[in-house]
């Protein structure tokens, strides 16, 4: 893909160029022209000559020139017809902006548009977009009105109208960008096509998404490993909607996408190493932090204050948001007390006191700077009568010059700060409106850097698996229309993958029982395998903890029992299976959504609905995510051992969920599978019961 | 006390008031002088005679006229010896702004402060405070620059620092203020006296706090249920820092207070129908909200938007507040359709697309507003090429005239929306800067007015207890210095109190035992009962499951069986104890702390430090806030039954929660009390085991 011809055209042409004004197809030419493209532009309208001082051809059959990126704004039954024509001129790009496409239940006018794009090899964004803009190269290709300001976040959005709302957001808060693109219906480019480009665009360092529906999360989450487990990492920001039922519900009426859950969403970002920001507000806390400081490592933080108050809030919000306020060194604290006041507070937070002028918050920075402790600063200021925020402003600014460590400030307030925030945004010093924000973009950093710095090994797979075997019972099962497998046929398939079940046989006689439980080693429970009868225990047809030992004996009893209670009944012999142990009951799953098939591990029992306990991932897993996915319950410490619990054979469990990985992977068409319960104990995981439903 | 004196003075002392600028005796006397203050200002200082064109006095003794408030800002030590002087004059309010006092280690100086205030009848503002403000009275008695605009919200502040970051936000946010107090140290005046006065104050509607530490919950939760729960609501919103422990370690360093732990301040607010801002940033969407909306009933939220990704992002939003989206009547959405393009979505979120103007915004506001189903409007705006920020506005501030149901807007961006803001702004329509803010002011809105509906009993009083004889224990145990009362004790006192104990009794022969087994009609389990025996299990002297039919015979074989163990050992005979039914294990406690008896029940087991399913209040607790206790746990519905639990009894825990806040009433020097397990069954709750401390 010639993401040039997008990003850098030296030619546009504008297909459906108008010269009413307040339409798509006049703002389009309105802004190329009066924002500065320089490139080329040629609007083309069949009805007019002239439009703000350009030449307007009637048709693009008429152009000589090449071009490079299309813009469209024409009725959408129309809009594929022009792909030919532009790919002749020589078009790598396409923006359509015309609605009326899958969002308005034409589907096939879109997949039509899209085809002919590939074919063609054109580039297209949208339809029902708002357009992409490029403020280094001057090219707002937008029905947009505001240029935004040159920065390094890239901006993507589904929706176009929220685009309009970010741009006049982003200039009162300073926010400049490499890219913007409206990505509309993506029926061809997407989030993942873009995050590789601009993964790669030196202007590029922060990606801020506005997604409602994403696909694939294995694909996402392979190509961000590869990307961004590096020296070279780039932020992805995501803003998703849709969490509740009712967004979910919401979106499928507004783009016609259907929306996963909200779990899956999140378990996508939590491996992906994509930052979740909850509301518009904190995409752009985040957005300004993530574009303003260097991807180190943060632990501690520092708070440094000239008021007590807003110094405490911001403690709560530090710990809140998973950060230690640093414990700082002695000699640290020995050089404040050398020339801050006696009612200053040398721990952390450091209070610098009310009447502190920008001096002392300079030589507060110049100490703290060098703490070793200290990994990341949040410098607070009110506005008092001695305050100074422009040159406490210049000394963040010149401390950001001189060290590696995140820095980010919140001047608190509005007029009586406004010099001081101005000249940090133009210094690329990140400043939150509120003090919480900041060290909210403080953690967030944190999580980042900290995910792209996991050494993560090769997903687990297992040799001793019979994939055959599983394929050939969904081959004969899906030729037979059958989809569902209750227990004994879903204990036929894990099996197959060498699920640690409870051992289980079949004896005919009592010799034969003996036979086998001399085998097991272990208690069983045994029950009468008979074709004529429903409630085995009625007709004392169960029997609790046989062993060895008795089992010959246990076993004429059940017959003469059976046969007296029961007389006309086919007696086939006995099923023998292993007593479960005692342990805490777990459900491990499948679960396939629209990003694909998702593994689920969680706390069951009485408990499993009241307070979800559960974690999800996609597969592939390695160790590391297993074991996340194990150690992310809150009932972990339980399987630990804690509370005079027995610890459970975590090998063993972490062996399950891999296996179940494996057979996802193998399996695309497994739409559920419940292990439930799967049992945890000290000897190691048993699958009680499951169930399989593919599609 | 004379709250006028402190808000409406006719003449004001400045004693301290300095010819330095940027100092505090300076900016109060300009602030009166320049902000337009109409009383009359004495400045006070010895060493010049004019400031700002007034005569400075060189004594308060000088004065001969009368004053009505003094604002102090000279140091600590001195303080005090002004206070008798004052109240010579006439002064009835003292502002004392120097800082010194407690927050340096100087409790008693403070204390002295207060007592002399307290002699001569004289409110106390501060010490260590910022001021006060009045700005419908043009009084600015502080050393904060800005005057703020008047309005009805109330500004109560222990932070004096975050008071001038507060003024400077709200300039920009156009929120206006009724009174603005900056506490400080509150040695006399604290949030609870200020609340009774603003509550009667015609100015004031919404009274928000920032709080590091209160006291008395149940003055505080007393105080707002007879204020609150009635026509005349007005709504309290705090701010409360120190939620963490690394906030709390910064409150203690910062002004000496000690904060309870967050759990107890939680309660509180619930309790006592207070919104919590968990942010700055939501202190001011918060109290905008309240501000312009009139407590009405609030269930179901209609969004109206231009633009479908916000329209989600905010769908999220209102359920994640606890509201729900409108479903709208039938004829409201024909209605819609008759005037909205097809493309447009009539069904809530209502989108009326990105090109809609301000007309349409007008007509689909009436037909929401008529929509029976809903209760309130969330309106939401992107600047597009064809959007009428300022026209919407209009229609809004129309509509809002016209109805009692709340509105809040949200004009999305900066510059392109900012006449809109400010003609929403001046018509006290409330609109806030993001979205999701929106929903969040409604949700707080919606719980606020339900908990002013709340029909609340009297607290449940039980008459068949001993309080003398628990009154007898504790003195006694006083009296030795002894503060901790293990099972045996404990239970002895919650015997007292009539709690469900298991029950028990010593037999000394078979017979006897027999007796005491057809009296308790229920399986016990049997334990020796000797001095000499400590574990009773190793020589037989304990046995399970002994009912009226076998006890005879197992008494005897007990005796012999330990008698042969243990020949030496003295036998006084055995204890009976009611075998502990099936059940869930909870625990139900008193746990005092800064703010006072609180009673917490929560899930016991094996689980309780896991999940931390725990809910806590202070009594005196009516029947519902008890069934809230109950009802707030996430297990509560295995309680009920759910998953095929047996439902417990419930009236049998809900009188066993009132006995204990009756015993927490009744008994205030109880520290700590844990009764672990209480536990649930059918056949009604059964205290376990227990042990009490007390102070």
């Amino acid at each position: 893909m010639n993401f040039k011809a997008l990003f850098q055209p030296q030619a546009i042409a504008v297909i459906g160029a108008s010269s009413r004004e307040k339409t798509v197809g006049n703002d389009v030419v309105k802004n190329l022209v009066n924002q500065g493209f320089a490139g080329k532009i040629y609007p083309i309208n069949p009805k007019i000559d002239q439009l703000y001082g350009l030449k307007v051809y009637h048709d693009i059959k008429d152009l000589d020139q090449k071009i490079d990126l299309v813009v469209v704004a024409i009725p959408a039954k129309f809009v594929t017809s022009v792909v030919e024509e532009a790919a002749k001129k020589g078009a790598q790009a396409m923006i359509v902006i015309s609605a009326g496409f899958k969002e308005a239940g034409n589907l096939e006018l879109e997949e039509e548009l899209a085809a002919a794009c590939k074919r063609h090899g054109i580039i297209l964004v949208g339809p029902n977009c708002l357009g992409v803009i490029n403020a280094q190269h001057k090219m707002n290709a937008s029905f947009a009105a505001i240029m935004p300001e040159v920065g390094n976040v890239a901006f993507v959005s589904q929706s176009g109208a929220l685009c309009t709302a970010v741009l006049d957001y982003a200039k009162d808060l300073g926010l400049g960008f490499s890219k913007f693109i409206s990505i509309g219906n993506k029926a061809a480019l997407g989030e993942l096509a873009l995050i590789k480009y601009l993964h790669q665009d030196p202007q590029t360092k922060v990606i801020c998404l506005y997604a409602e529906a994403l696909d694939n999360a294995p694909a996402i989450i392979k190509t961000l490993k590869k990307l961004n487990r590096g020296k070279e990492a780039k932020a992805i920001i995501i803003l998703k909607s849709g969490k509740t039922e009712a967004g979910a519900g919401a979106i499928a009426s507004h783009t016609g996408s259907l929306s996963g859950g909200d779990n899956a969403y999140q378990a996508l970002f939590d491996q992906a190493g994509i930052i979740r920001a909850q509301s518009v507000s904190e995409l752009f806390d985040l957005a300004s932090v993530f574009s303003a400081n260097p991807f180190t490592e943060i632990k501690a933080v520092t708070v440094i204050t000239n008021a007590g108050g807003p110094g405490v809030l911001t403690t709560d919000a530090v710990i809140e948001n998973a950060l230690e306020m640093t414990k700082l060194e002695n000699k640290t604290i020995k050089k404040l007390e050398e020339f801050l006041p006696a009612a200053a507070n040398t721990h952390n937070p450091v209070d610098i006191l009310g009447d502190a002028v920008g001096e002392v918050y300079e030589k507060t920075l110049e100490v703290i700077s060098d703490d070793k402790n200290t990994d990341a600063i949040l410098l607070l200021l009110t506005p008092q009568t001695m305050t100074e925020p422009v040159k406490t402003a210049k000394a963040v600014i010149n401390l950001r010059k001189k060290t590696d460590k995140a820095i980010v400030v919140s001047l608190m307030g509005r007029d009586l700060v406004e010099g001081g925030v101005k000249l940090l945004r133009e210094n690329k010093v990140a400043n939150t409106t509120f003090p919480e924000s900041a060290a909210l973009g403080l953690g967030a950093l944190a999580k980042f850097v900290a995910w792209t710095k996991i050494k993560e090994g090769k997903p687990l797979v297992f040799k001793d698996i019979n994939r055959e075997k599983v394929s050939k019972i969904f081959q004969e099962a899906k030729a037979k229309g059958k989809t569902s497998f209750p227990e004994a046929e879903a204990m036929e398939i894990l099996k197959a993958y060498n699920f640690p079940l409870l051992k289980s046989a079949v004896a005919k006689s009592a010799s034969e029982a003996k036979k086998i439980l001399d085998e097991f080693n272990c208690a069983v429970a045994m029950k009468i395998v008979s074709p004529d009868i429903l409630h085995k225990s009625d007709v004392g047809g169960v029997m609790l903890n046989v062993t060895a030992d008795n089992v010959q004996n246990k076993f004429s009893e059940m017959m003469k029992t059976v046969a007296k209670n029961k007389p006309q009944a086919k007696l086939e012999g006995v099923l023998l299976m292993e007593m479960a142990p005692e342990g805490h009951e777990t459900i491990l799953g499948i679960n396939k959504n629209s990003l694909g098939s998702m593994l689920m591990f969680g706390l069951g029992g009485i408990y499993v609905e009241v307070f979800k306990d559960v974690t999800f991932a996609f597969p592939p897993l390695s160790l590391l995510e297993i074991k996340k996915m194990v150690n992310g319950l809150k009932s972990s410490s339980i399987f630990a051992g804690a509370r005079g619990q027995k610890a459970i054979d975590q090998e063993s469990l972490i062996e399950a969920i891999a296996r179940l990985a494996q057979l996802a992977t193998d399996f695309p068409e497994i739409k559920e599978l419940d292990i439930n319960p799967l049992l945890l104990t000290a000897q190691g995981a048993k699958v009680l019961d499951a169930r399989i439903v593919i599609e």
